[in-house]
C-alpha cells in the first residue's frame, strides 16, 4: 500500500497556547507517522482558528497600549500562525520518526492560497476575528477602518471577515518537489494566507479561508489519492445527537449532496468537511475522502472505520 | 557565471512595521533577482531583530492585559517572526520574477538552527530583547521566571538572552533539496529558532544566533561559492569614522585578524560580519565571502566593488 494523502487536522486539535500545543502535536504526530511508516506519502494541512485569533488579538490589544507596537494585518498575522503552529508540528513529527530510526525530512513551508476578488464571499462576510467591542467602539471601527462588525451571540461585537473559496496555492511548486523527493511538507495552514492576484502582484486580503477547503485544494494539485479531513468524531452522522443518530460507513456522493440538503451537517463544523470531502471525490476518478478522527486514521486507510466519500 | 550565493539581509532593512516592510522588500527583491537573471543560484536569509522584538513585545504586553493571552517563548516569537518576513519576502521577489518574467519558485521554510548545550554564550547572556522595566520589576522577573534582566544604556532594564553559535541546521534537507531543483528558498530567518538537541527532540531556547553566523553555516552545509553579508555601507573600512579610514577592496584572512585584533570593527555590527565572512573562507578552498551594500551586490559578485574576503 502507497498512497498520497493529504491529511486535515483541525486548528482545535492544536491547543489554546504553546504549552498546551507542544504537547498535542505530540500526539498529532504518531497517527502521521504510523501512515508514512506504512508507505504512504503524507502531507499535513492544518486550521489555526484559536492560534490566530490569540495572535491577531494580542497585536491588537498591544497597539493600542503604551508599547504602541504596529497594527498587524489579518493576513500577516496569519503568516505568523503558520510560523508558531508549524514550528512545533514540523518537530513532533521529526521526533517521532527518530523514535521509529525513519529519518525523513520534514519542514513548514509559509503557504498563500489565491483566492478570486470577485469571489461572493467578499460582499458577505461571516467570519467573526479577534477581540470583543461595544455596539458604540463597533460602529467606530467601521466608520474609521472599514471592518465589518457583527454582533456576536450576545458576547459584544466583533469584527467579521469572508471566507473565499481557494482557487489556487501560490507555493505549489515547492510543496510538490518537496513530496516529490519524499519529504512531509505542513502546508495551507490556517487554510493558507489569504491572498488575492493584482497583475505580477499577490496581495493579502483580511479572509479566513477554510483549511478543509484548502486542503482539498493542495490534495488536486498534488493528485493525491485521499483526502483525510480528522475531526473530533469517528464516524460522519445523520441525524446527529438524535435518536436515530445514524453513522455512515461510506458515503457515496448522491447520498452525501441529499443529506446536505436535508440539513444533516452543521453549517462551520460537518457540512464544509462534507462538502470539502465530496469536491474531492467528484474531483477526479479513484480520488477518496475519509472523515475520520486523529486516532482512527490509520485503520481508516486500511477501510475498518471512519466514513469514506467516493464518487 | 553561475555561482551559489547566500545572501544575508539585516533586519533593520525590512522596516519598522508591515507597511514599512512591504515596501522596503520591493527594494530589496531586485539585486537578488538580479543576481539570479546572471544565472546565479540564490539563498536568503535574513535578520529579524526589530521583528521578533515587536512580536515578543507584543505578546508580552497582550498576555498581562485584560486579553490574558498567553505568554508566548522567544523561540515561538522567532518563529512567528520567519512567518510574518518571509511572507513579504518571498511575494517581492516572485514579483519581481514575474515582472521579468521569469518563472522561479520561490518560498520560506520554517528553519531551526541547532545550537550546543555546552556552549560558553549560555553562562553570559549579552542579547536584550523584549520590553524595558524598573529595577523593581526587574528583579521580580529574575526571581519569578528565571530570567536574566541587565540595565540598558540608561533606558531601564531588559531581559538579556545568550548568542550561541549555530552549530547545525534542522532542515538543512529541505533546503537543500529546494535549491537543487532551482527554487530560491528564505532561510535561517533571524539566525533560525534556536533549539538544543536532546535526545531525539529538539528543544527551543531562549537566545538569538546572529545571522550573519547561521548565514555562513547553511552557505557552508549547501557547499556554496559565495556568502554575501549585505550591510549599510558599500566596503568594510579600517579607521571607521576617523581622518584615516580605509575603505577595503579586498582583504585577506591574516590581515582580517589583524584588523581584529586592532579594535577596527564594532561589536555587535561590522564585528560579527567580518568574523562570519572570515570563518566562511576558511572553511574550503575557493569558498568567497563579499561584505557590501544591497544596492552593490551585483557590482561586488563581478569584482567592481565591495569588500572580498579570501583564504
Amino acid at each position: 500500500m502507497s498512497n498520497r494523502i493529504v491529511v486535515a487536522l483541525g486548528g482545535n486539535a492544536l491547543g489554546k497556547n504553546p504549552k498546551e500545543q507542544l504537547e498535542l502535536v505530540k500526539e498529532t504526530a504518531k497517527p502521521i507517522v504510523d501512515l508514512i511508516q506504512e508507505g504512504n506519502n503524507v502531507i499535513v494541512a492544518h486550521g489555526n482558528g484559536p492560534q490566530v485569533g490569540m495572535i491577531n488579538l494580542a497585536m491588537e490589544v498591544s497597539s493600542k497600549s503604551d508599547a504602541n507596537t504596529p497594527e498587524m494585518p489579518f493576513p500577516e498575522c496569519g503568516a505568523m500562525s503558520q510560523g508558531y503552529i508549524g514550528y512545533h508540528l514540523q518537530n513532533a513529527i521529526r521526533e517521532e520518526f527518530l523514535n521509529r530510526n525513519m529519518k525523513i525530512p520534514v519542514s513548514t513551508v509559509i503557504t498563500q492560497v489565491i483566492v478570486d476578488k470577485d469571489d461572493s464571499a467578499f460582499t458577505n462576510p461571516t467570519k467573526p476575528i479577534g477581540a470583543f467591542y461595544t455596539e458604540e467602539e463597533a460602529k467606530k471601527l467601521e466608520e474609521e477602518k472599514g471592518y465589518d462588525m457583527k454582533e456576536d451571540a450576545g458576547r459584544g461585537y466583533r469584527r467579521v471577515v469572508p471566507s473565499p473559496i481557494p482557487v489556487d496555492i501560490a507555493e505549489k511548486e515547492t510543496v510538490k518537489t518537496l513530496v516529490d523527493n519524499g519529504h512531509v511538507v505542513i502546508t495551507v495552514g490556517g487554510g493558507g494566507i489569504p491572498v488575492i492576484e493584482d497583475n505580477n502582484s499577490l496581495i493579502g486580503v483580511p479572509a479566513v479561508i477554510d483549511k478543509d477547503f484548502a486542503s482539498e485544494k493542495i490534495a488536486e494539485i498534488l493528485n493525491a489519492d485521499y483526502l483525510i479531513i480528522l475531526t473530533a468524531v469517528e464516524k460522519v452522522s445523520i441525524n446527529f445527537g438524535k435518536e436515530n443518530e445514524q453513522a455512515l460507513g461510506k458515503l457515496n456522493i448522491d447520498d452525501a449532496y441529499k443529506y446536505i440538503d436535508e440539513g444533516h451537517f452543521a453549517p462551520g463544523s460537518m457540512l464544509p468537511k462534507v462538502r470539502a470531502a465530496i469536491k474531492f471525490a467528484e474531483s477526479k476518478n479513484g480520488r477518496k475522502s475519509l472523515i475520520t478522527s486523529l486516532e482512527k486514521a490509520v485503520d481508516g486507510i486500511q477501510g475498518k472505520t471512519g466514513t469514506l466519500i467516493v464518487k
